[in-house]
């Protein structure tokens, strides 16, 4: 097992990494104020890993329920938190109690977010179940609910008490998902780290074999940039924004669409290429750095492209994303390969321009 | 104009509070950082007051558009809350942007919880226009709605950067509101200044009658309690909960009548002469303090008993207050006119016992 720590003062929490952690009670009982939890999960994974996770804390003498929502992002909406709120508050769940997300990343999120509205806040952890939640959406502490208008539009900054990716779970993840997964990983290269990058072109076979060692490498790296990034800037004024390379275009392709007919990690994959080809056209991001992030995502199986839609429709949804200020898209591109920036010059109309040549 | 600072460190804001405030744009402009607001307000306050705060955001070269919700308390709710969330998505409303709540509490829990969420978090104006609101709800952060199974239940503490309490705006309230409004200033005399509800027992008649400079008073001595106590424990970890005399009975009030039958200050009236007389029964609070306290309600024309619920739904509703932990009920009471505590000790049986006194 290995252990990273997210700095953030006394909201300071570890992120353990490991095989069979799932059923190691010790690791849990240290974050338990009382011990009364309630575990928030879907119906896909509670049937894979529900019983052990509620074995382990009946071990570590933790009083606990269960919630199971239904799986997939177009359940990341108010009516699902809706009902994990009334669960709670049938079984008169008090504001000591903690609230426990195992599954992916609509879980993490959605519990996340009824974590930090519940009777104003109770306590959280999470335990990522793909690797999509594992290197990404359990750290740092964004939660939220998808919007008919915007995806992820409505939520809170609420950080968890306790992140524990248990690699094991990854065991059972559809290949599909387990690529998805690896767009966020290679994002991490692109902004923050070209060795990582060169090292995960000469790894991604093992990655996409599911080797034990090459996955485990792969989180840690991706959860020490995480973590150094959010304990930089952990409401996103600054730094922070980086690690939305990709997602300006992403979330417009997932609301475009309708939520749940592309993965996140694939729109992010599309949504990291459009980024770097526009930071190409704008004079960074040289052909060759272009051509290795393409071929790195066609190697893992990730779209290229984006889905057909409409340049304006792109547009008006790149228009409300979180970054924006005082009515300027503000884009994540990059100048290299580990080197990405913040850039608010580009204009409604370059922007309709670039949108154009993908329809 | 009077001014209280409520200090919390670089997140300490002014409470002003005047006559014709609402028309000050020197007031407003120290506290947007980008000059573009929503005012979300209510069909009620509106039409009185809208085009006024709508010519002083002009006049200090704030860019706003208004949002107006339904009046009463059984609006407050994610419905309502989604109104909201759909009109700042269609005007790109951006996360730099400052909401402004305009009304008494129903508004400002709403439009605190609002930007306490949208796009995760916003900043955020309170302007209270009901004694209730400029006394209690608009200072401290707390933002809510309400849920079928308990008032307030889903939240978040998000501090406003600025309260602007204009006494003005009393002048158009509904007599039932000041008397509701009056329930929370007595409350802060019953918990914590004794010197203070001598002062409101002499002075209630000038109140009733709306006297400018008494009412000016109550609602300055009741701003400086309240900023004291949330400046000593923001987060309700401890002295804040003594606020909440009253309110664990008076939610449950609310709760099973329906919200919205009994005003919010009625139903914590009914509440705290409950409270007084749980700690009476106790061996506290002696029986003259109770009969001043009794006398006091009266003479506001406030309730003096909760309307006819059967005890045991009573002791249901109050077992999942977010005062409990580890499935006890813990009850706000009084030692003296004064003096509040945390009492933990109350057995269910006994509160079953003290609730059926009422049926």
């Amino acid at each position: 097992m290995q252990t990273i720590t997210v700095n953030l003062g006394e909201r300071s929490y570890p992120i353990h990494i490991g095989a069979g952690l799932l059923g190691k009670p010790e690791l849990l009982i240290p974050h338990f104020a009382y011990p009364r939890a309630a575990v928030v999960s879907n119906e896909t994974v509670f049937p894979l890993y529900g019983e052990r996770i509620m074995q382990t804390l009946k071990n570590a003498v933790i009083d606990a329920f269960a919630v199971v929502i239904p799986d997939g992002e177009r359940y990341k909406t108010w009516e699902t938190l809706d009902t994990i709120f009334d669960a709670l508050l049938a079984r008169a769940f008090d504001r000591k109690s903690t609230l426990v997300a195992l599954g992916g990343g609509v879980v993490g999120d959605l519990a996340g977010f009824a974590a930090a509205t519940y009777q104003r806040g109770v306590p959280f952890i999470q335990i990522p179940t793909t690797l999509l939640a594992q290197v990404d959406s359990s750290v740092g502490g964004k939660t939220a609910v998808n919007h008919a208008r915007g995806k992820n539009m409505i939520g809170a900054f609420h950080q968890p008490g306790l992140v524990l990716a248990d690699t094991g779970t990854l065991d059972t993840l559809p290949d599909k998902e387990l690529r998805a997964g690896l767009a966020e990983v290679f994002k991490y290269g692109l902004i923050r780290d070209a060795h990582f990058f060169a090292w995960l072109e000469d790894n991604l076979e093992k990655l996409l074999a599911r080797d034990t060692q090459a996955l485990a490498q792969a989180i840690l790296r991706s959860c020490e940039i995480k973590a150094a990034v959010v304990a930089a800037d952990e409401r996103e004024s600054g730094e922070r924004a980086l690690l939305n390379l990709g997602h300006t275009f992403g979330h417009a392709i997932e609301t475009a669409l309708g939520y749940g007919q592309w993965l996140h990690g694939e729109a992010v994959a599309a949504g990291m290429l459009m980024a770097a080809e526009l930071s190409h056209k704008r004079g960074h991001f040289s052909h060759d750095a272009l051509q290795r992030a393409r071929k790195l995502l066609q190697r893992a199986g990730l779209p290229l492209n984006p889905p057909a839609i409409p340049a304006a429709k792109m547009l008006q949804l790149m228009q409300i994303d979180k970054k924006n200020e005082g009515g300027h898209i503000r884009l994540i591109l990059l100048r290299d390969i580990g080197n990405a920036y913040i850039d608010s010059d580009v204009t409604e109309a370059d922007l309709l321009d670039f949108l154009q040549h993908y329809t």
